[in-house]
């Protein structure tokens, strides 16, 4: 390029007197190759990088983002990472020094993971779940300083305690002998589908997490989690310990979100958790939901309420 | 325009002695308003239009597909089409005038559709349905002729019978109370889940169809409807309706064109119908399916058979 | 039902401490008529409808909000609405009466919508766009608010600016005559695309906006609104059109945002105006974006500045 | 599991008249090791897999499917294989070996692709392709027969070829200069956008061919490659690259098919090559889009003509 190129992106913009909180590129696909206990794992990730843009300047260089991204994971120079939240903070930090001009960095990625699982220890299948990791960078006071927020989701089953119980009844209309005693503990039909529920947990500056553990949280949280392979026992298992378990997503929640105490006792008050569930309800065309989001803190006090 | 500028699409091309089979416009998305029984609806529907291409030219004039449909169904001047099969086959119809190269024309519809249903005739909410319409245009012998397709997809739901047998089996080692010959037919837990299961009649250039009646065939072959609106006791009967005709993809598919004859006893026999049913299981987090097309001829014959 | 089964939605949850933010159902879709000037037209509409939970409740009554989403919109009886929003309003408000123990809800509509556009007021077609609503009501002191926001999404074009500087260098090294003053302002080649921007506007309790002068504000801020017809000199016009209004995503924006205080004088300074904007590069697999939310104070202040 | 327990896919199916041309499962998602010159790479991959079901059985035995997956790639045991198509040939033949009562097999994957390219071989990004594969089974005269499909998709760019000559005259009107013989191939304005094209060659039983050299003959067949690194003058040249060589997705196509032979020299006279480009057009809001399929042998015929 002759230097006589106008820069355009450094130019005063039109509307100069307007910041923009966020410009950047998404969409962004890499393989990364992420360091496991034991073995490399490559995820298949996709990127959304930004930065703010302050008001005297018409473009932020965009092709930074791109060329900060490759030089993190495109092989085969890459070294494995640590962790998807480890790239992201890093990236985040390094997009606040290849952008002088801005304040705000963030890094957003998500990826398929998979890990191994059976029912009863037996038959082992690779699942598949969901990874998000985010790093947002803030400049000040001469320092960069990036918070980590780490995510999961798992696929798993919901059954209804709801209709099981009004099927109970309209069974007992028919089948007298479903009133038995012996029979008072029978888990009935209900109806029962697909649940994805999501974990975010906000970590701030330092605290680390692990994601296998976020995803066995949320898998205990469901009505049962769900496997490629199911031989014939199997599955009437897998079923059973469904409705043995029966979860409105209201139950999904609070018991995901209520279990994280005990499972991360070493994460900070201030760690806030995001909990999001959709059941894709069997018996309608739609999904229902239930989120909510609180800190560590709070569940504490809950737990100990 | 000048007429000095050069008629690129006309030009021969390159590689000039492929002819291609397909070049057309794709997800073009058009209000249309369709006249059903007492009332106009009108349909979100997306479009592709498509003809083939001679070796001898370079393009071919895809703003006559796009002009074309505008013509046909751009509101304020639009009359509602009979059917959306019916505004395929005019197109497809007209395409051929409009590019006098082509010797094929292929037009495709997509929309979604919306019909009252309720449990037990009482509470009606309207429930959403997927539209589906071709018409394939070809010029021979002096003369063009168009053939039509039909299809409707409706999501409802399965629950599985093999896994209703395991689990009885598993139950009643725990209640041997079940094993009573008055609960012999009781319906016991299984997996159940939202099923879409689709329905295309390729009609040729006279049969018609209505596609109302080809929901009425799909909900009719899954487990049972789904509905927007379920009451406690609703929901409970659903459940149940369901858990008393489980079904295989493998059922759904059988079913469903197996009660073709009975239900459409006016459409030839050269009417050729596709059935494809996809479950997508509650215990696995990726989804069954099952498919199969033939004629009414040999559904009549298995019919009798 | 009989009297004997247990209302399991009101019982108490065994983690019964956690109130829940969000409880509710998504994805239900509905055909919705809505009063335009001089004609009635139908959206094909996608719905969220959730309220909180307090923390001594198990379920939230979801079959309400489905019940209330019908009695709202479902032919025959409906009469068509005034807008989106003001459907989502009022379910909003009603929501807080069905849901007795709801503190908060929150309705959120998304449809599809077309309005006429032409190139130069000749051959109109019908151009597709997004329409997004929301209402969320808040019980208090005696009394239901609710605070309304619309959004509508357009689909554009851009040209880069810096792509077109840097190829009017190269294409100088090569033709030397384009250094010639007579072709300073020559439109060169660059790289365009299509660009996806939205503007959403939380109105508060009493403003309104009219989504057509929204969209109308996102076409001007692209480099050019595209079009379903574009007969031959049409098209070359809207390439130079956009080619001599080069935009980056950051331009759109700030145009875009810069342009409000003008063209919704009305609208009160402490409406929120969200701008998001994303440019399809033809040059890139990714995407790039830019995004910014601030007042109408702040964009007064800004223009004035 | 007791042997009392009914065999439920084994048994007479009610509509026993009909045999199912596919029963199988979708979108089962696995990590799939792939040996290539000089190193391991690990695609996410998406599978379905499905047998036909003879008239006198009521359903496909399913968990074999995921089993025989499994079996297949999941690590840690898992070897690498040689490529995706040979991974599905392999398991359309075993297929039919745990699916006795099974005469057709078919295994199909996608998954997402990685590799290095360069504007003038400087600064390399790993660029994203889709790789699809398929083996389809058949049992006849006492054996197995499998035949295998390849194929690529890749996104790069088209600039118009047609916008391009009719806004040369619109310019040519305001800037007589334009005119000049030194200026005559001077590319100018167009519309350009992103493009993807998807090769796909039906190998039949022994054929071979490198994914690599597929995408290699896609990129060469658009108006330009793209990528995800292109510092400010790459930009400048990837532009100019595209307006030298516009193309129609017409264009696209044919040329495309057109390369094959010279490219793929050793591929036999009836592998089948299907060739299908979309063209995300930045003036409109809709896709254009070319497709045909055809013999190397009439290929051949075709670039001797």
């Amino acid at each position: 390029m002759s230097d006589g190129v106008k820069d355009v992106h450094a130019m005063a913009p039109e509307h100069g007197h307007l910041a923009l909180q966020r410009v950047g590129v998404e969409g962004v696909r890499k393989p990364v190759l992420v360091q496991r206990p034991g073995r490399v794992v490559t995820l298949s990730a996709s990127f959304s990088i930004s930065v703010d843009l302050p008001p005297g300047r018409k473009g932020s260089d965009l092709s930074r983002n791109a060329e900060l991204l490759a030089d993190s994971v495109d092989w085969p120079d890459a070294e494995p990472v640590s962790s998807l939240e480890s790239l992201c903070a890093a990236i985040a930090r390094e997009e606040l020094v290849r952008h002088p001009y801005a304040q705000r960095s963030e890094v957003r990625a998500r990826a398929e993971y998979f890990l191994p699982r059976a029912v009863d220890g037996r038959r082992k299948s690779l699942e598949q779940y969901l990874l998000l990791a985010e790093g947002c960078g803030r400049r000040g006071e001469g320092k960069i300083t990036v918070r980590r927020t780490v995510g999961a989701e798992a696929v798993g089953m919901t059954a209804c305690p709801c209709a099981m119980e009004t099927c109970r009844e309209l069974l007992r209309a028919e089948y007298p002998l479903l009133g038995d005693p012996r029979l008072a503990d029978l888990p009935v039909i209900s109806h029962n589908q697909r649940n994805r529920t999501r974990l975010v947990l906000e970590l701030g500056e330092d605290a680390e997490v692990e994601a296998d553990a976020m995803i066995a949280a949320i898998e205990a949280a469901q009505s049962s989690p769900t496997y490629a392979i199911l031989k014939r026992g199997d599955e009437a298992k897998v079923v059973l310990d469904a409705h043995r378990r029966p979860k409105f997503v209201e139950d999904v929640v609070r018991d995901l979100l209520g279990s994280l105490p005990n499972r991360f006792p070493g994460l900070p008050d201030d760690v806030v958790a995001n909990a999001e569930t959709v059941s894709e309800e069997s018996i309608h065309k739609y999904n229902v939901e239930a989120a909510h989001a609180t800190t560590f803190e709070e569940l504490r006090r809950a737990a100990n309420g």
